[in-house]
Formats: C-alpha cells, sequence, structure tokens
C-alpha cells in the first residue's frame, strides 16, 4: 500500500496515517509530504508547519492549540495538543440550521414482534426483573435451571435473562439524582424485546417494591389476575427451593405464550437503534463513526430512531449540535444534559479531561475533543428532534439523544432502558461487548481488528480507510445488517457467543 | 407463650414485645402493664408514660424525642419518635473507656490454606481477577466451561469464579475518590481464599491495566517466569475462541496447583471475621447482633481478628464506640470515616435519615438511631483496635472497623476486599445472601424465619428471645459453628446453593 493519510477536512492542517504498521521517517506521501519521524497508524502527522499557540484542526474544527511551534511532517503527539476550553454552553446556537428532512426512503421493513404498547421486539425474551440485588443470586439460580430444563422445549424463544443489577436499599431513594437509576430499572422492563411478559421478583422489605417501581399507568402489561411478582419473604414460600420452584412455575407460562408469538414484517418506524463507541481509536472517527452516522442518516429517512449518547463525547462538539436541534426547546434540553453533567462532574473534582483512555491514546486520539468530533460522526447530518435523561424511555422518531456516560456498559444499561432494540457498537481497540436484551452489532474501524477477531467483529469499516468501500456503500450495508438482525435472520457475534455484559445502573445518588 | 416484652437497659422507657404474631390491646404483662393498643412482634410498648418532646430510651439511650404525649402500655410507633440531632464528632470521647484486653483463649483452632503472606484461606478457590467491566463476559464464558470440564477433575477445589465488576473506564480514574474502587480490586484478589493463584483477565486498552492495579510492591504472588495476565487485545489471539482458550490453559494450571493444597490446622489468629446486618428488625439488637457480639468478643480473645463495618448503622453509635478505642489515634480514624462519609452524603444532598427501609420500619426499628444502637451490638465489648477505610486490607488483630456503606453486598465487596475468610450475616426479615469467595453464616434474629427458611438459615438466634438459649451459649455456639465453617467440616446453607452475590463496588468518584 503505497503512504496513504486521511484529511478529513479542507481546512485541516492535520491528517491521519492510515497504513497498517505506521510509516518511517523520511517516507514522502504522493503530494509530496515528507515525514519527519517514524508516525504510527491512526495517529496525526502535520500537513503544514504550526507555530507555537496556533489551533491544531481536525474535522475543520480546533482540537487544541500547538503547544510548541510544530513542522510539516511532524508526528502531532499527544504532549504537543493542548486542551482547549470547552464551548461555551450560553453561546451555541440553537435549532440555527436544522438540516431539512431528507427525502422519505419507504418499503424498509424487518420481520418484528409487536407488542402492545406501539413497539416491537427484534428478539423474544423472557426476563426476570429484580427489584433489588438481594435476590439477584436466587434468581440466576432459577435463570440456570429454566435454561437447562425449560427453555429446550419452546425453540421460539431466544433466550431467559435475569435484569440483575447492583440497586440497593443503599441508595438513598430520596436523593435527587435518585430517580435516575429507578426509572433505569422501571425502563428496563419496558424494552420491546423483553416487556411482552412480565415477571418480577422482589425481596419484601426493600425500599423500591414493585408497586414503586411500576406506579399506577406504567406502561407493564400486566395480565389481570395473573401473579406477575414473587415476594420472597412472603409466608407461603418454605426456604431457597420454594422460592425458586414459584419463580419456574411463573416464568414456565411466560415462556410458553411467548413460543406462541411470530414473526410479522414491522416498517422501519419500529426500530429504535441506539449507537455506541467503545475503545475508540482515531479512525473511529474516519471510518466506523461515519459508516454509522451515513446508516443513521438513512434509518432516519425511513422513519426510524436512531439514538446517540455519551454526554463527555458529545460536551465539545456540542457547538455543532446546537444548530442542528430540531427546535429551540430540543436544543435547550440538549444544553440542559450537558451542564447537569458538567456540575456532576465538578461536584466529585473530575472533568470531561477524565476521558479518554490510554487505549484511545494509543489509538491516536490526543484528547477529548478530538475524540469527540469523531464521536458525533455517528449522529449523520439529520436534525436532532428529542432529547432525553439517563434512563428515560425514548418514544420519539427521528435522531435522537439520550443522555449517558460513555461508559459502554452504563451507556448500554441506559439505551435499553430508552428502548432500544437494535444496537450498533463501533471499536478501533476491540472489544467483545454483549448484551442480554438487545443484539449488538459490532463494527471495527480497522481491518486489521476486523482480520483478527473475525467470531466477534460483524462488519469491518476498515474498508473506507483502505478504499475498498465508500462511507455511502458502508452505510446502506449496515442498514440491511440491522434490518437483518433485527429480523432474527443475522445473529450478531456477541448474540452466538451469548456475551451478555452485566447491567451497569448510573447512580449519581450517594450510597449508604 | 405468656406475653413477653424485652427490656435491654434498666433506664429504657420502652421495651420490644417478642410473641409471635404481636399482643391483642388489653394484654396484660406479668408485671401489671397492660397494651393500650394491639402491638405487633418486634414493635416497642411504652413502659411509663412518656410526655411529648421527652427521650425515648432504648439499649439505655435516647433513640428519640416523643412527638407526643405517650401513655404506658400505648404502642410507640414510628410517627411518634423524632429523629434527634447525630452525636456531635467533635464532643465525642476518645480512647477513654478502652476496655482491658479479656483473659485469652487458648486452643481454638480451624483447619486451614496458609498462605505465603501469612494469611490463611478457609476455602480453596480460584478467581479470575477482571480489570474492566469489558472483560467480564469473556471470563464468565470461560468460567463456566471450566467449571464444566475442568474443575471435576480435581475435586480438592473448591470453585472458580469470575472477580467481575462494573469498573470501566468511565471512573473517573484521577478524582479524589477513585482510589476506593482502585484499592478495593486489588485487595479482592488479595482475599486469601483466592489469592494463592493469581490470574489476571485484561482487555489492553483500559485505564486500569494490570500494572496499575497490582504496582510494585504489591502482594500479589506472582509465580516468577509464569504468564499471569491474559490481554484480550493481544495480537496472539486470534478471535473469541482464543481468548476462552488461553485463560482456560492458565486456569487448569492454577486449579491442577490448587488441587494439591492440604488443610492444616491454624490459630484462630488467622480467621478474619467479616460481621454483617441486612434486614434487620427490632430483634436483631435483642437477639441476632448481641450473640454476634459476644461471639465477637471470644474471638478478639482467641487472637482473631472481627471486622463490623456499615457506616451510617454506627454514625448514630459512635459516642459509644469512641471511649472504646485502644488509643486516641484510633478513635481518630473512626471520627475521620464518620466525617468523610457525613460529607459524601450532603454532597449528593442526603443524610443518615436515607437508612432504614421500610423492612426495618415493618420490623419494629423507628429509625436510624435505633438501628445503629441494634447493629453496633455486632461489635461485642472489646476494644477497637484499628480503623480502616473502605477498600483497605486489614492485618491487624483485635477489633476492627472496616468503613463501609450500609448497603449488604458493597459492604460484603468491601469486607472481602479488608481479607475476611468468614462472614457472618444476621437477618430479620430474611435475605438469600452468598457471596462467591467467602463462606456466609447466616443468624436469623427470630425463631420463625429460621423455622420458614430451614434451608438458608444457619443459625437461628431467637432461641435468645424465647428463653430456650442464653447469649453466652449461643456466642459459643456461633464460634464453634465459625471454626467448623473455616475448617470446610460445615458448608453455609448459601454455599450449599452456590448464592453469589455480585460484587458491588464502592465508587463515590463520578463515572464520565
Amino acid at each position: 500500500m503505497t503512504p496513504r493519510y486521511v484529511r478529513i477536512h479542507p481546512r485541516d492542517n492535520v491528517a491521519i496515517v492510515v497504513n497498517e504498521g505506521g510509516l518511517k521517517a523520511g517516507t514522502a506521501f504522493p503530494d509530496g509530504l515528507v515525514l519527519a519521524e517514524p508516525v504510527r497508524e491512526a495517529h496525526k502527522v502535520a500537513l503544514e508547519p504550526i507555530p507555537k499557540g496556533q489551533p491544531i484542526r481536525r474535522y475543520g474544527e480546533v482540537i487544541g492549540l500547538a503547544g510548541r511551534d510544530i513542522n510539516a511532517g511532524a508526528w502531532v503527539r499527544e504532549e504537543f495538543v493542548e486542551l482547549p476550553a470547552p464551548p461555551a454552553l450560553d453561546q451555541v446556537a440553537l435549532a440555527t440550521a436544522a438540516p431539512p428532512a431528507g427525502a422519505s426512503i419507504g418499503g424498509l421493513e424487518f420481520d418484528g414482534y409487536p407488542n402492545p404498547d406501539g413497539a416491537a421486539g427484534t428478539r423474544n425474551i423472557l426476563a426476570i426483573t429484580t427489584t433489588v440485588q438481594c435476590v439477584a443470586p436466587t434468581v440466576e439460580f432459577a435463570v440456570r435451571r429454566i435454561r437447562d430444563e425449560i427453555l429446550p422445549h419452546y425453540p421460539g424463544v431466544d433466550g431467559v435473562m435475569a435484569l440483575a443489577h447492583a440497586y440497593g436499599c443503599g441508595v438513598a431513594i430520596d436523593a435527587p439524582d435518585a430517580e435516575i437509576p429507578i426509572r433505569t430499572l422501571r425502563n428496563l422492563s419496558l424494552n420491546p424485546n423483553i416487556s411482552s411478559e412480565p415477571l418480577v421478583v422482589s425481596l419484601g422489605c426493600e425500599k423500591l417494591p414493585p408497586s414503586r417501581l411500576f406506579p399506577e399507568g406504567s406502561p407493564l402489561p400486566v395480565l389481570s389476575g395473573e401473579p406477575w411478582v414473587v415476594r420472597l419473604q412472603d409466608e407461603e414460600y418454605r426456604g431457597f427451593g420454594d422460592m425458586v420452584a414459584a419463580i419456574m412455575r411463573l416464568a414456565e407460562k411466560r415462556i410458553e405464550r411467548l413460543s406462541r408469538r411470530q414473526r410479522v414484517p414491522c416498517p422501519a418506524s419500529l426500530l429504535n437503534v441506539g449507537v455506541q463507541c467503545g475503545g475508540s481509536d482515531a479512525f473511529s472517527g474516519v471510518t466506523a463513526n461515519p459508516v454509522v452516522g451515513h446508516a443513521a442518516d438513512l434509518l432516519v429517512r425511513a422513519g426510524a430512531t436512531v439514538m446517540f449518547s455519551e454526554v463527555t463525547e458529545v460536551r465539545d462538539a456540542v457547538h455543532l449540535l446546537g444548530p442542528r436541534a430540531a427546535t429551540v426547546e430540543v436544543g435547550r434540553a440538549l444544553l440542559r444534559e450537558m451542564a447537569w453533567f458538567d456540575e456532576y462532574l465538578r461536584r466529585g473534582s473530575a472533568d470531561r479531561s477524565a476521558n479518554p483512555t490510554p487505549g484511545n491514546k494509543r489509538g491516536g486520539l490526543s484528547n477529548i475533543v478530538e475524540k469527540a468530533l469523531g464521536s458525533v460522526a455517528k449522529s449523520g447530518t439529520s436534525a436532532l428532534t428529542h432529547v432525553a435523561g439517563p434512563g428515560e424511555r425514548v418514544s420519539a422518531k427521528g435522531l435522537v439523544f439520550a443522555a449517558t456516560p460513555a461508559s459502554d456498559f452504563i451507556c448500554g444499561t441506559l439505551q435499553t432502558a430508552a428502548g432500544m432494540n437494535v444496537h450498533v457498537f463501533t471499536t478501533g481497540e476491540g472489544t467483545p461487548y454483549g448484551l442480554g436484551a438487545v443484539p449488538v452489532i459490532k463494527i471495527s474501524s480497522r481491518t486489521a481488528l476486523a482480520r483478527r477477531w473475525p467470531d466477534l467483529i460483524d462488519l469491518d469499516a476498515g474498508r473506507v480507510a483502505s478504499g475498498e468501500s465508500t462511507l455511502e456503500q458502508m452505510g446502506w450495508e449496515l442498514v440491511r445488517l440491522i434490518l437483518d438482525t433485527a429480523s432474527g435472520r443475522n445473529r450478531a457475534c456477541a448474540e452466538r457467543w451469548k456475551l451478555d455484559n452485566p447491567l451497569a445502573l448510573f447512580n449519581p445518588a450517594p450510597v449508604t
């Protein structure tokens, strides 16, 4: 492969070396630029001299200020890039450049399981809700037995899982921020892949009993007259064996009904695709994330919901997103989530520089600004139609910002609570990520990773860097993969291995 | 059973009704007191008139102020008990009444597995450390296969487990409080039941790589020349199957060595007993916790370590503990932990009243003061010799306060990190609690619970309330049960069912 770099925007004064293994000092690019020193794959090379104090530009945006004079052809390493101040929230333009709706795309369908509440499942799963961590091992014990003894008789059911979590009575339930883990737990149970047959295991003495978790008016489709809660402290259970038997009895009834469900054609508007990146590198913003962004635009035009998240990876690009808000109200909601998180980090004496990770940096990402600019590429170019707080349920269509921390499992948990029925996860460094309730399509930013992990990566976006495919081609390819996966015709790698990252609640409230 | 109440201290003006099912209005006690209204089992009756604004006394201490005039024989319900201010930390007397050491008890031994670092295991377990949540499902996958395919060939090994947790790169690793989850993870791996054969699975790009988790000088007994880390992103692993195979290969080597270990007699000084209560009721402070306290005194006299914890359940009794500190320094460390937690709760707009739970209240506990006074009974009467912060390793002997939240799983996780090799857990309402790394002995505060859950409760302290046993008898019974369990001659109920509450890290730092 000839020496090659990727410059994203004509105004950029740095570009990314894309040759596998990196390039040596003295290497000349076709345009005449000569490397002054070795530059690793995915790392930045200066395209022109950048004097000390001057902006370093990538994605057409300032990712930092030069900490010293940088020569053309030099490796723009992390230490040379000074972190600029984040965009001031009171100066972000709102709804000033909301893109018009793209031409509608008709005829995109998937075979799903429509639910009474209007959403549709892409999987047919029995999930057992736990109100408190105390009951987790009891439910896990029952789940193992259900998998071994009951599930094999009902091949139409995709699985059984415990919605186990670390929420306990320790959480200061009346603290202002405690509503976040509570609504997350509630909305997890309402995820379309698992909500059709609710079953709740409660201890009995917990602060968050089923009646508080599912208050009057909650859309849980509880069947009239049929018990839907096993309360372990109830007098009727004479020990552990009895508790497990009770859970299994109620589970089998539900599994039997689940097994009678059939997939039916559903419009793309019943898709709720949550997008996330994890273990990102400098390619993520060039290949995998833009592919996802292109697919997001197509899905939005087909009427679907696409959710992007990860507040700290949006914060430094909020000046680009504010103008794209469909209305000023949506824009204000976006700023509100950013301000809440700024304050949350401040309270804990941290700031956005806690992200990125050493892996991100090894992968060429100098700081959170560069990471954020690459991360928001997942949102494509549509107007932002809705903003949801952490753990809130999303029913809006179009492009939605569902606020979450960037931590993979917390984001995945909160997007599951928001109602996603397909998850798209891009990765540069590689991570074997999976969720129990939702299929996870994993996209590599580089071909080397896809080759190394053929049984974990579902789609290789590195083909964009090598010139094998275009963003447009791969965007369509991803849409088709999403439809196939939603329909159960394709099982994502993580599903085949049954990889199921434990739920991780976002609890900004203290524990006692 | 004749009408019976339990008054703890001669100064008390309330007592607890102990008759199962409670007592009716008009019931006369042998001393002539007549109930003015029905009082439920474990709830309080006024022994004399208590005028509005006057102290309500239990355990010889003020548990609250009367919110209205209370007649003799009345049910002292939660609404009548006004929460008093917590003891002022700057007025707590320190080391003014440290009890002298009790007569040494010789000859108490258990059969354990001595480790090179001087501690001893009570179980012989392979635990696989995970540096980041990303690798959890991969390790769980490997653990399932190890259990099925390898473990059956090595009967001398008690089990294999993943030290899985929710710590991810989202944790703001340089925030002041982030050291708590980090040292917890480190010290979990050093627990004596699992530390003899370390094995770590790392992703590769995480913020907390093995080198930071186990820095130079960390007492992990890494075998020279033998690999002890599987790093999933390493080039050598060609996909998921390869990663799992590598973990299994290293695991089998360790299991083979573990299987050659033999139990040998160990002095009681190698016991580290962590005590905890969960799902408490008003009996807990009368039966189960004092039984534990009595056993704690005996174990301390035998040279063992006994750790009690749960800051919010100690805070309102700190004026009783401060004087018992062995030195002023130990007393100051106790106050420091209390002050840290006060501030932590304040930052989250919560306070100690977030504890207790509805179940505690149903069980007769009016507020956190009453709960705390019952909770600290677990600490017995010995001098307090050491105080450890959350997640710190404890090597001191004697009575130790290991600061933790009161949340069961967080406390259990932190006590495991502190190095406990037997866990004693008292419960009133009942909870099927268990830990993967440490046997959990569960003690009921009432006989009714022990009868209802015969396969979950290991010891019934309700026999103290019924007069069947004395605290002294049951204290010794518990010591013998601890020794039998430590020796593997007894398997606790939770072990027999393999109940393993997921680890729950205490992370007061924000996530990004």
